[in-house]
């Protein structure tokens, strides 16, 4: 085992009980698309940082401002610079988490964004979900110990008292690089026991893991997995309203976090 | 498109035309498992770096020094922290790659590993190959140019010189995140006309790309995916062996690049 800190644990969890105990002041909301972040830029009144906190060259996005007292970071992992797509994935996601870790040291991470939803499970067009656990659907290492390693099975910060404020669902998200399902990706979704999936929760997840940064998973359903539409379609269609619901849902929890510790989520 | 700069493209091109045409000084070796690094920290005597340019918490570890007037850096992302097996894949690859270029600023990144070679291409056990080529194939995304970053391809830097000298093969890579192949890998790895096959390389080079440092690709072959043995166990099986030819090649391309500019590769 590589060592996990200096050997001052006792430290760390003085330093860990203050942050729960005294309020979120700083939030970083990663974004995978553009359509889906700026709902929350108006809202929230956000501008695009001028002087980025990221290397130069790199396409990420930090949009800021202070919204009810909390500094708000929304960073978008920004258009492909060949392609001119979004930078979906799980690759750039885990990889503006880190830098935005590093940059801007939040107190908890929210990853926001559009999910399919499996029917079998109770999900719905246009429902928004909290991830009560995330794993990786494909990473297929038939290997022992590597194989769980794979998987990446993570608790999330568990927020017990906003799921009953807000109303949101709560449900297990298994993450994966492909918009589309084959088998062997639908048979891991099965063992995740999942309700949705999308493409970058669970690599927020174990970069927040890796930082020691709470981390919670606000996801809107575009798509029936299970149904009868092509995934690809349903998404399109919806993309635009589902996000929609999914800016409300955020400016809901960020209305309830704001003056809040997170040990009172 | 987002910005790739600050418009200053003659300024930038100068600077990469100085470092074209200069000795090569820094090198970032990228290599995902502790058996693979071992003999390569042994081979060119290198030491753990006990004030890590990383932040407190990761895993990740930097063996450094200095061999036939190259600074050397070898960067192994470690072992996971709950699991205890080595962190191997494209999100803690495009993690330790993009740390390592911020912290380090190398001229030239060398991502070194094992690989599955596909013998109806020519690949047997053993064979070391430098990738002309890399991409993903296990991104599907079947939306109109989202398909293409999915797929990832990228062409690496061209080393005709090395490739010469050293006798090494050259052959695409295909990288996922799962050890074995599923028949939709199958069919993307054949799309991709790829040799061999990895978990790490095609994120190592989105990365280098990203930050736009040269990156090259050394892959030895543990296993045959298309001949008869179970991947897992032939990859166990001639772990050790192949690490020891995979360290081999790597001195020779390091001897090779000892006080010639990123032109003369």
């Amino acid at each position: 085992m590589a060592p996990l800190g200096d050997g001052s644990d006792a430290a760390e969890e003085a330093i860990a009980g203050q942050l729960v105990n005294r309020p979120i002041s700083t939030v970083v909301i990663v974004i995978a698309m553009q359509t889906e972040a700026l709902p929350l830029v108006e809202k929230f009144q956000l501008v695009e940082d001028s002087e980025s906190p990221f290397p130069k060259g790199v396409p990420w996005v930090r949009y800021y401002g202070t919204y009810k007292e909390l500094s708000i970071n929304l960073i978008w992992p920004g258009k492909d610079p060949s392609l001119g797509v979004d930078s979906v994935g799980t690759i750039s996601a885990s990889l503006v988490t880190y830098a935005s870790i590093c940059a801007l040291q939040p107190d908890l991470i929210i990853n926001a964004g559009t999910c399919g939803g499996f029917k079998a499970k109770g999900a719905s067009i246009s429902d928004v979900f909290v991830a009560s656990e995330v794993a990786f659907h494909d990473r297929r290492i038939p290997i022992p110990v590597f194989d769980l390693y794979g998987v990446g099975l993570r608790q999330t910060f568990p927020t017990p008292n906003l799921l009953k404020e807000i109303n949101l669902k709560a449900g297990k998200l298994s993450t994966g690089d492909s918009l589309d399902m084959s088998p062997q990706d639908e048979a891991s979704i099965i063992a995740n026991d999942a309700t949705v999936k999308d493409m970058e929760g669970a690599a927020v997840a174990y970069v927040a893991d890796l930082m020691k940064v709470p981390a919670i998973f606000v996801k809107a359903v575009t798509d029936i997995v299970d149904g009868e539409k092509p995934t690809a379609e349903e998404f399109l269609q919806n993309l635009a309203t589902v996000t929609a619901t999914l800016g409300l849902s955020v400016t809901q929890i960020i209305d309830f976090i704001s003056g809040k510790c997170l040990s009172e989520l």
